[in-house]
């Protein structure tokens, strides 16, 4: 049974840009966040309150909170792995924060050096203190299809941690295919463990399209229920850890598969996709968007 | 219930060549079609039979026939569209030919200027003659998810000309989305109304990626219980009538889909990408498949 309506968590800003090898531009991080609300995304990941000697591109988060226009009817998001960045976090008015955690033990230890179980504990003072401030927290899982490190991962380990994460206080848990190696059996072998212990409706699937595989196993998160996905406009991103890691699935080809399928969005696919050619020309790069390319050759 | 094994009908020298602006070597088509083949490839279109004012790319196909060595468990087939055009490829000693219908009259009228009935009529002594060489004749259906001319394609029509062609003697249909337009819940009512009249064993699926919605359309026709596939190697192809058209879907990332989902398809994926990526050299342009990108990067 396919939703009616999926929400879309735009990650465009957040995930999508804090790989880019060149700085971007303050006022063009700003714009493409004020066209993505102009456009009808309703969830926008618009920066990261983590050390800018991790991610640099990431360091003038709090500026791009303070600077775009903000829209009542959506909601400004960011990733907060630590106290500090949450009391930058809230300092900055977003709306909801997120922490993570990975599916793989080796890359736990390799991506913020400790164990899942540590990374865990580490997140409770940051829960506590959301909560205090009434702010929703969304959990990150990732490696949920598998590891650079490790390779294959169970979804058992994949079920366990997003019930830890649920457990902790997080309202919404997002599982990602980091490195993009899933296929559509292995992600319904993967969702039938989660769903075992978490209901379809407190779920949301993060796809990255290394090998091509983003759109097809989001058809299957959508059979199975779950209605809420991730992308990132004109497929923006990519991840340091996997070989020719192609980005996040780009939101027009997800929001053209969902328009298909007459499955709502509030998004419109033309204002989208201007926002995410005017990033490009910032960046100086073509789109990864297929839809992208076919609307304007 | 998804298929055990699924047969890829490789049609890069053929549907995916015949649109390259510049003129393709012939050495280099030989050489594709002989590395398909040792990449485990069973069944590759390797020409058209048609007159070369039309589609000069394919001028050469004659040659390629008789340069290719042959390997005794590969079919090498041929687009054949009239009498003149299937007496050349059974000179050239082609294993199998096709012949190909629109669901869209305007398409017809403007791809081939006639009517769908019209087109089918033609056929008639192709098919005769075939039969008397006991050569297996496809027939594909263009058009069967939008019609760049009119639009909207009703399911029905497709059933009809798919069950038309069958009955003319094709052993297999394949339904083709030339423009690349198809999603999900479109593409399972056109084969529910196809499969009504035409059992799934002689249906094949042929998606170009032009909004990148082939694989996600592919699965469908898998969880439908079609088993055939076709796809061309790097993504080669396009459609002169699609505004951004962008190839067939690359075979590497169905492979790379098949092979994470245990389908057999007796391909080797490893191979099958350097024969695509060798192509692309002779081309002078960088591969459509994100595969091939992910291994090489």
């Amino acid at each position: 049974m396919l939703p009616k309506s999926v929400k879309i968590v735009e990650v465009g800003p957040r995930d999508g840009l804090q790989n880019e090898q060149g700085l971007v531009p303050l006022a063009a991080k700003v714009t493409l966040v004020e066209q993505l609300a102009e456009a009808g995304c309703s969830v926008i990941e618009t920066g990261s309150f983590v050390s800018p000697k991790w991610v640099p591109q990431m360091a003038d988060s709090a500026a791009v909170f303070q600077q775009i226009k903000r829209q009542s009817n959506v909601r400004y998001t960011a990733l907060t792995p630590n106290l500090r960045g949450l009391e930058a976090a809230i300092e900055a008015q977003v709306d909801e924060v997120a922490v993570f955690a990975a599916a793989s033990e080796a890359f736990s230890q390799k991506n913020i050096n400790c164990s899942i179980a540590e990374s865990l504990e580490r997140f409770m003072p940051v829960m506590e203190l959301a909560q205090k401030h009434h702010l929703p927290v969304r959990g990150y899982v990732s490696c949920v299809l598998g590891c650079p490190y490790e390779g294959h991962v169970t979804p058992q380990k994949v079920a366990e941690v997003s019930h830890q994460l649920l457990e902790m206080g997080c309202y919404e848990i997002s599982l990602g295919d980091t490195i993009g190696v899933g296929t559509p059996v292995k992600t319904q072998q993967m969702l039938e463990a989660v769903l075992s212990c978490i209901p379809a409706n407190k779920l949301a699937v993060h796809f990255h399209d290394t090998y091509g595989q983003a759109l097809v196993n989001i058809l299957i998160a959508l059979q199975q229920g779950i209605s809420v996905v991730d992308s990132a406009v004109s497929g923006l991103g990519g991840c340091p850890y996997a070989k020719g890691a192609s980005g996040n699935v780009a939101t027009e080809d997800l929001v053209y598969m969902l328009d298909g399928m007459n499955i709502e969005t509030g998004i419109n696919l033309k204002k989208l996709t201007q926002a995410g050619l005017n990033m490009m020309q910032a960046l100086g790069r073509q789109t990864n968007s297929k839809v992208a390319r076919a609307l304007t050759t």
